[in-house]
């Protein structure tokens, strides 16, 4: 199969990315929703604010790819050149927008600051016959400009103004301009790791042409996304069959923006039960992901950070004859404090976390030593756990496999 | 001052940064650490595992740069090609090098792993000349080929890998060959926005040759980096000066490792203290970000987070008439919920949190509205804050603002 699909290159301007202060996590969320729609990424580049730099580095990507996408220096400083450029790149030259110029204004309306003038002028000039995208999280828009069947995208550089503009129309924009028809199905995996995973469906993946059968490692997960180029999805379906013949039991969802504390949300919101949370080592992180959840709070009263024995016996009832035999770090603690959590809160169903995050051992319990333990009016349980890593790594581990731990809980899979 | 420094440019190579499946972070630590010893970094490049383009991408940084350092490509499979391709630039042959061969047969049999003939003889074939920097956490090491007084420096893929090499002999081999004398300060502040920062230090920042002044608008925060080339350090002290004159009272450390939380861990630790939070809005974050300190515990029992109206009453002590006049988003809940905190779990200071983080308001109460409470034996009282942006950023926003409130209180500046 000749492959037609469209060349897409990613520039990053500005010089908090080129001299190491940020993350280019830009480079990243642009790349990897285009390379789904299909085009073909082979370059990115990062360049400061100068205007030859800049110019060279524009023309080069415009040399080897159809579209040319930019982020950052679009502000209102002298500093901020990146349309300038572009425009001069493309000969055409910068006029007054009356729609951006509204919308600048009525941004700083609604915060009560008084419009500079200078600012508002210099980000509503847009290079003349460019398409606007609007930006519901900043001033800047997003600017389409086209010559010969290029295209330069130009994108701030905060990364909630390119969501926002992505959403109100540099999405479509892209799908329409990419010829091809991929699907992706994502399977996402948990109690399984990537070499095994990928070992029991080793002949699928060496025998794979389209779709694609790409494996992603994650903390705790793993990941296959099967990509198919073409209208006939039954041949996607076909194989993400197979897969799940060989690996669905592990499968925890096959919505890419799905994790797992997002399907215990689910479950949880479908059947109006409660959840709550007695954490040791994770100190609130399984709490904290849970509710950033929007609406959370239809699901969650509230929970424990229980990090010494004191408050495991006074927050959640857990008897010190246990902690003085087992020790925190045990299955019995675990079930305790799960037990405690449950019906203190009154939820439906309590997760408890304890062990040893590191940097070293405690109560000679190794680093890494994790207890889940779960409980509902009807059961509890508690299962034990050896995470590699460093604290934060282990922490996350652990928080994940709560989530997890209550998924299958609330499946009735444990 | 004419600029002598030498450049760099970074090329990383690998199809998962190019797709987007990972973000970028190799990039960042390299580009700071060599920013900081004073090379100037104009651009990056991401290019996949392709001869051609690998080759060209690494001739362009060679035009324009005279130190490149690769990361990605350097594993046993056919995929891995940056050293030959680097290797052919320089029109250097590859040899079989003795102590890379014996790095990674101690490595395989450490891991009771059988060394693979073809792997080990790919990675332990090094371009002729090359100086080679041993790396603990992988096998294949560091390289540093010289040609021209241009050099390409190979790094695996890995972040711990190349963190491992850059100990072992990186950093010391960049520290002599770039022959400036860098040295910063940053100072981080709080309760001040960039814009008006900056304005303050308007005359400073106008006429900033050396040091330079650069700032960093975080959120809650702005970052002041002040860098001084050449060796008499009384220079960088005097604007160092000069800017705490005018902002001092904003600046809560001039250390840049670290953050508002390590530094209240820090004054705890001293006073041999205990802090607690009470979290609603917040969801465990508070609690989660002071905890991924190593030691935290010796400075925290535990915590709670109580998302409704009963678990405040029941868990913190609230009283139901405040809940019912004032709401559960008010500065009377935020202090009866830091009191009650503080005397459950027996701690020297408690810090409360309850806000709307959105998406919807909710008892009336605008999105972003967050009240911060404090209580120790001696004072209590709260702040109001109105956050902008999303969910998560509201929550980042009052949970960096529960830490300076805890360090506010601390330092007895509340």
């Amino acid at each position: 199969m000749e492959n037609t699909n469209l060349k897409l290159e990613i520039i990053s301007v500005g010089t908090e990315v080129l001299m190491g202060n940020i993350v280019n996590t830009n480079a990243r969320f642009l790349a990897s929703m285009c390379t789904k729609m299909g085009y073909i990424i082979n370059h990115h580049q990062t360049v400061g604010d100068n205007h030859s730099r800049l110019e060279d580095a524009i023309k080069l990507a415009l040399g080897r790819a159809d579209v040319v996408i930019t982020t950052g220096g679009l502000g209102p400083t002298g500093d901020d050149i990146t349309k300038e450029v572009a425009a001069k790149i493309f000969n055409k030259n910068l006029v007054l927008n009356d729609e951006v110029k509204k919308h600048i204004e009525d941004v700083f309306k609604k915060t009560n600051r008084p419009c500079p003038i200078d600012a508002e002028f210099r980000t509503a000039m847009i290079p003349d016959g460019a398409t606007i995208i609007r930006n519901d999280n900043g001033t800047a828009p997003g600017i389409i400009i086209e010559n010969d069947s290029k295209h330069i995208i130009l994108l701030p550089g905060p990364p909630i103004e390119i969501e926002s503009i992505c959403k109100n129309g540099l999405i479509d924009f892209l799908s329409k301009l990419s010829k091809n028809k991929l699907t992706s199905i994502t399977l996402k995996l948990v109690d399984i790791g990537e070499t095994v995973a990928s070992d029991k469906i080793k002949d699928l993946i060496d025998n794979q042409t389209n779709p694609t059968i790409a494996p992603y490692a994650k903390t705790s997960e793993v990941h296959f996304r099967i990509t198919y180029n073409g209208t006939d999805l039954s041949k996607l379906n076909e194989t993400v069959d197979k897969i799940k013949d060989i690996l669905g039991e592990y499968v925890y969802t096959e919505d890419e923006d799905e994790e797992l504390q997002t399907v215990v949300f689910n479950i949880l919101r479908k059947n109006k039960y409660k959840l709550t949370f007695a954490e040791s080592c994770t100190g609130g992180m399984a709490s904290s992901m849970f509710t950033s959840i929007p609406s959370a709070s239809t699901c969650f009263n509230g929970g424990f950070v229980t990090y010494t024995n004191e408050l495991k016996e006074k927050l959640l009832g857990v008897n010190k004859e246990t902690l003085d035999k087992f020790g925190a770090v045990s299955n019995e603690t675990a079930i305790e404090m799960a037990r405690g959590a449950l019906s203190i809160t009154n939820s439906d169903i309590a997760i408890s976390i304890t062990g040893n995050a590191g940097p070293s051992a405690s109560e000679n319990k190794e680093v890494g030593l994790v207890y889940i333990g779960y409980a509902t009016k009807q059961k509890f349980g508690s299962i034990e756990f050896h995470f590699s890593g460093q604290r934060d790594k282990i922490r996350l581990s652990a928080a994940k496999h709560a989530f997890n731990t209550a998924r299958k809980v609330l499946l009735n899979k444990l």
